[in-house]
């Protein structure tokens, strides 16, 4: 089973703090790949099986911004 | 002799940022210290001896900024 969450995460200014979301998100277990879009703050999980919501907003809260929807 | 310049640079938006460009202004042959002072976009490098201003213009291009002014 594919599972697609989507975020949005506040405070993202620069390629920099796209890859530190990027790196953290993609280490939390089950999760596959993480595609931000920068201007809307837009992130894109996919996992296989169901998707940890406080394990990503934590990987999130980590790389340094916040989990403003989900 | 200790020298001090200032650059403003364009384009920071970060503490990403920040580091990349102290990281490789810091490479230039000469520079003892590089400090930043993010909302301002301004750089400081102090150097033993003369600074290559050429060369800390160009290693701020490679981190990704540009030089508005000297």
């Amino acid at each position: 089973m594919t599972t697609t969450a989507t975020y949005t995460v506040k405070g993202m200014t620069c390629g920099h703090c796209v890859s530190s979301v990027k790196e953290e998100v993609g280490e939390v277990p089950g999760v596959t790949g993480v595609e931000v879009d920068l201007p809307t703050g837009l992130v894109t999980v996919q996992g296989e099986g169901p998707l940890d919501g406080a394990a990503i907003t934590a990987a999130v809260k980590e790389a340094g911004y916040e989990v403003v929807s989900a």
